[in-house]
């Protein structure tokens, strides 16, 4: 196994500060009414995770020669999508989680109702955002960005993801059945995420196929390596409850597979998403570099 | 005070017919994955209320000249955004509410986990809409119209308007505050209907100014005749639970003013609202009679 790249790493903080930069100056200011709507959703949107949707659709631009200023606009739209589905997601009639990267969740640290309006604000903010900067030269491509988040976060995509989940909770999925609900729970956004980032450029269709290839594989990868991690990992080092998958009766790749075969797929997946890489040369570098970051990843 | 015209409700009823027809068009057919989900969409926007908010952008586009087509799509982003409030607005964190239009909430009918994702899919649905169809002549008009959208549904707007109801419950609201309340929590999504409906056809700067002067009244206007009635209606004329509003301590018009007083405010919107209309003619006839409906409706 390669270990990750020490000019990755510094890539990868560079993008990170560089989102906690634009989230702190895109997300309104807490002082604007309502404040304390405003000061929630800057609590749960900066300071946060990894940022692996926003690496992507970098790393996505990185391919298509994008702007790093177009980049910036629609990372955050993405990321503002995720952060919104985390607040829901914990919510009591949900996971009924308490504790996300190491601090309260929302409902616990504001309350319930204010968690909701976070989520529903964080996501208008998303769109908001992605209509309002020039993201592309041809505004009908632009639209089509709108369209592309809209329906990865949508019902036949993250949101069915997860209803598809809650009804499997207690359930055995088939492999299939589990491809499919994880297709749509995390692996639509983080599709959208390579989609959009590439969208911000100038992609010919065969670069366009290579890079959703990626980031179907990479998708599907990176929940994989969460149910492993899930598995082995102690709370500590996840910074959130670990092992509440299983306790809560959910079906995982671990359950599906055993652990052992599940690393072996998050493997395959990770050539396959290399694979995908092939021809666009040195311009793919970055993707191809979190899809190591994602597969070796310890937490 | 005027009768209203009959020609007035046969307009009424084709319109709502026409969003009826539009809205089972337009959300995921029940048998699509995730088949659950989709139905809950579906229960929580279709058979459902007045449509004031698309008979309000009907309206502006008839000012606008605008083609029922695109008329159409803006009108069914809007509602989507109405549904979803009213479905979130009902959780037990939020109103805690089990009838709505005469049926029992989303999360009754179903459960809180559900009904927390139908209200997020049909906020997606709303903009995929937007950007999907073709509105406008002009693709960076539509980019306008869906951040227009975005920036009433948002916390800015009506998410935002609904954190201000929340913390001023228990509390003795000023009028300027209940007036700052209601033009984000209801007024800014109204606005948008019209400012959508103007925009799917040719309006110049003179007639937007006047539909958006017309909007606000009529938007207020809407609110304070709510809690009138509120105040006034038994359970069954309503088809919600009635009186509910002075029941969990909210501030309303009522409460603030006394009843009189309230009925006179409603009316003098209303005269706003006709005011604002003067110099459009005919083609306003529709926004002059919907403003007389909201004002001297019963239920």
């Amino acid at each position: 196994m390669k270990v990750i790249e020490s000019d990755f790493q510094a890539w990868m903080g560079g993008i990170q500060a560089r989102m906690e930069a634009a989230l702190a100056r895109l997300l309104p200011a807490s002082h604007i009414a309502s404040t304390r709507l405003h000061e929630a959703m800057r609590y749960a949107s900066l300071e946060g995770g990894k940022r692996v949707r926003p690496l992507l659709a970098f790393g996505a631009g990185e391919v298509t020669q994008a702007m790093p200023e177009r980049l910036e606009v629609a990372a955050v739209a993405v990321e503002l999508i995720h952060a919104y589905s985390l607040v829901h997601d914990d919510l009591p009639c949900m996971d009924n989680d308490v504790l996300r990267r190491g601090k309260p969740t929302v409902h616990v640290e504001y309350n319930e109702a204010t968690a909701l309006l976070v989520g529903d604000a964080l996501q208008s903010l998303a769109f908001q955002l992605l209509a309002e900067h020039r993201l592309a030269d041809d505004p009908r491509l632009q639209l089509e960005m709108v369209r592309t988040l809209a329906v990865a976060a949508g019902s036949r995509g993250m949101a069915g993801g997860q209803q598809i989940d809650l009804e499997s909770t207690g359930a055995a999925l088939s492999l299939p059945e589990l491809e499919f609900m994880h297709i749509h729970k995390t692996g639509a956004l983080i599709r959208a995420a390579v989609r959009l980032g590439a969208d911000c450029g100038q992609g010919n269709a065969d670069e366009r196929q290579r890079l959703d290839r990626y980031a179907k594989a990479i998708g599907l990868a990176f929940q994989v390596v969460d149910d492993v991690l899930d598995h082995d990992a102690s709370t500590a080092t996840l910074g959130k409850t670990a092992g509440k998958d299983s306790k809560q009766g959910k079906a995982t790749y671990v359950a599906a597979l055993g652990l052992a075969p599940a690393r072996q797929l998050a493997d395959e997946l990770r050539a396959e998403a290399l694979a995908a890489l092939d021809g666009l040369g040195g311009r793919a570098r970055r993707l191809a570099q979190i899809a190591d970051f994602i597969v070796l990843r310890k937490f």
